[in-house]
């Protein structure tokens, strides 16, 4: 079947998701966003790569922290940003989203990347590309519905390679709401391509897909088991809307039952990382003596995400 | 009388509207804009013309996308760019508008980029300008009330002279909510002023104003009267508000009197062209047989548009 | 007592408060700016000091106002500059303040410029820096609460320096709403430590703060008694919040009372000059006279502005 993320050559042309990204494509991201993690150390935080492009920001749903990222990530590469606010622009005077997307084209994008509460949008935008012949305009899905954000799952890979070398031995434990996280779902897909030794998808039923186990994925409805001599250990954000309504009894009984304090990560490795995609409910998934304590990666893995971002934009544009 | 636009030497100063736009300033931002569409097609798309300048884009009615098209255009010329959110600025603390503009002005602006709700802000603001002695300060009028919108009025002149080089054997059919669209003005201005043999405004009573015949234009009610035998189509887009209004039944109704489709368009020569400002609305001013067809030449009007706005704002600063 | 404004060598590391600034820093910052004034006069208004460096704009309080004059400062320093709206971000997620500092510290910020509603929120950030041993990321204060606006202190220092030279022999007159002034507070303090002959606080009784004696300020209630011969009239923005409230029985009595007329300033010095932060509230606390008038320094205050603030991020960052 054809991969709408890679051109003929086997090449990345598209960010869509961790799902069907090869382990040599996911390798190469590394590799390069290692070298640009230096850059952001530098004085001068800028190199020439991405230097008279266009790239658009497409926010159809509001994240200040991620487009913020995408910002940062693009301005490092010299490239002209352009924020679009989607849900005060033409969408709203009923134009599609492909018309849209035409008319950015014609204004010689060179780099879509989209955010979108529906899942499979950047496809949509993807397939339309190719269907108009543009394969030289680029797309990251900078998250979409439930589905996927790849770069996260990106960076993810990147702190656990950074602090644990090789995936093969890993136990990695992902706890929290895995059926409305696509952050869960893009981390599962390339850890799975990475060879990680064992997932686990933790969390109580009504918040755990029912699919997640034909992906290879263990399941644990109790926070010790699934901490048990875990490697790295994933913490999901808990939605404020799931807090009070019918899949959770209330905030509280969250944290008693699945939040991440000092004395269950105790029950993982001694020198297992604990990661967070932000932002932190603090006493909600996660208690302060753990966010704050010594295992704990949150900031560098956001660190991490700048150099993931500059590295996905700079091979897209043919660096 | 004195032409706001010009400064003594006769050359533009301010872009406020086509009328009053000497043919040769016309014909000089049209042949910049084709110098300009090259840059674009670059792998590098920025030349230095406005280095160090700052322009201000002022939107005191929200356009997503007039504003990017400016952005674009400012940034391709390597200007920094400012885009003030002015609905939700100091003018909402009770600072009128030329205070705001003083202000703008003391921060060393060069450039303002205007749209406005009421027409005749822009002029306002040149005429504010000319009393303050600031002639180094130029405005872009993008788009007042019902008044004028010249960047987009010379896009289009510049698309119809690309696909059909001289105007004087042309007939023009513009079709739509006349009334009530600064496009359909600044169009009807820019094409007596470049000699179109025939230039005829289609629509209903309700929504062609009285003094267009006066214009020099000849006012079709009936579509197939106003398409027969046109060079150019240029279609309006009918605006959400008027659809449910006193001036039109229903979207439905004015789709079937006057919405273009392949049947419609077949009455217009063979190589009749097809042009709307946008955003569309598909299947209420425009069937998509049409938008999508062969004759439309919708999108290259947007390549154009950063073209044309580029010029407007290289020839401002001097260059 | 240690000053969190300066590093152990007496260097201005943060900008937090005119308060406790020393008299060699406010020199060097006016010093400083003297030489940018004349780049935002050049044709290419640009100079490489902030090359690469990150500069965020957090604007917890909406100011349109003063966040373009920062932008502007930081675009003019060759900065890169990220706009966060904070009110739409992770904040109102649930995240803390000082988790958003530490992300936003993660991706390489070099410089936070920060307005908040709250007072020593830009101090809790500075401490938080310290805490973390983040010497190298600085903050500067853009207002907070009705504490301290120190750009709009020092530029108003610079105003009077220009016209005025020397401090010691001067009367400087501060009319209107001090009470709820950051402005105020932050020109009292910086007047005083440059040695001003005298200060004076005109205003009703409930819009003085019941301190301000304390701070060696000689208080009027009565407008006439305030101007007699003072050689600096600041006037301040009468919030329209206050002007029907409990506090003031209405503009029009406002304006009747303290309102600057050219016949009340005519009591001033002949050569007594009247500044206002802006933006003006015309009639209401200021007659469009005076505002307009010759002895009027309100716009050039905002030109003075733009080479303060890029003086003080220009010293902050090392240069």
């Amino acid at each position: 079947m054809h991969n709408p993320q890679l051109n003929a050559a086997g090449e990345l042309t598209h960010l869509l998701s961790t799902d069907g990204l090869p382990r040599d494509v996911i390798t190469q991201i590394l590799d390069t966003a290692s070298s640009f993690l230096e850059i952001s150390d530098r004085d001068v935080k800028k190199v020439p790569l991405l230097r008279g492009k266009s790239v658009f920001n497409l926010f159809f749903e509001n994240s200040t922290r991620t487009r913020t990222t995408f910002e940062i990530a693009a301005k490092r590469l010299s490239a002209d940003v352009i924020n679009l606010d989607v849900s005060r622009s033409s969408t709203a005077k009923g134009e599609t989203l492909l018309d849209t997307i035409d008319n950015l084209v014609a204004m010689h994008a060179d780099m879509f990347v989209v955010r979108h509460a529906s899942s499979g949008a950047p496809y949509l935008i993807t397939e339309h590309l190719h269907r108009v012949g543009r394969t030289d305009v680029h797309v990251v899905n900078a998250g979409d519905g439930r589905h996927a954000h790849p770069t996260q799952g990106l960076l993810d890979m990147y702190t656990i390679r950074h602090y644990k070398k090789d995936f093969s031995p890993l136990t990695v434990a992902i706890v929290g709401d895995i059926l409305h996280s696509r952050v869960a779902r893009s981390d599962i897909h390339a850890l799975t391509t990475l060879g990680t030794g064992e997932i686990r998808a933790v969390g109580p039923q009504t918040l755990l897909p029912s699919a997640v186990e034909s992906m290879g994925v263990r399941v644990c409805h109790d926070l010790a088991d699934g901490l048990r001599d875990a490697d790295v250990v994933i913490m999901l954000r808990l939605q404020n809307e799931r807090m009070n309504g019918a899949l959770l009894p209330s905030a509280g009984e969250y944290f008693r039952c699945y939040g991440l304090t000092p004395a269950m990560l105790a029950l993982a490795r001694p020198d297992a990382i604990v990661m967070h995609p932000g932002p932190m409910n603090r006493g909600v998934e996660i208690d302060s003596g753990v966010a704050d304590g010594a295992q704990a990666v949150i900031l560098p893995q956001v660190t991490f995400g700048i150099a993931v971002r500059m590295a996905v934009m700079s091979i897209l544009a043919g660096n």
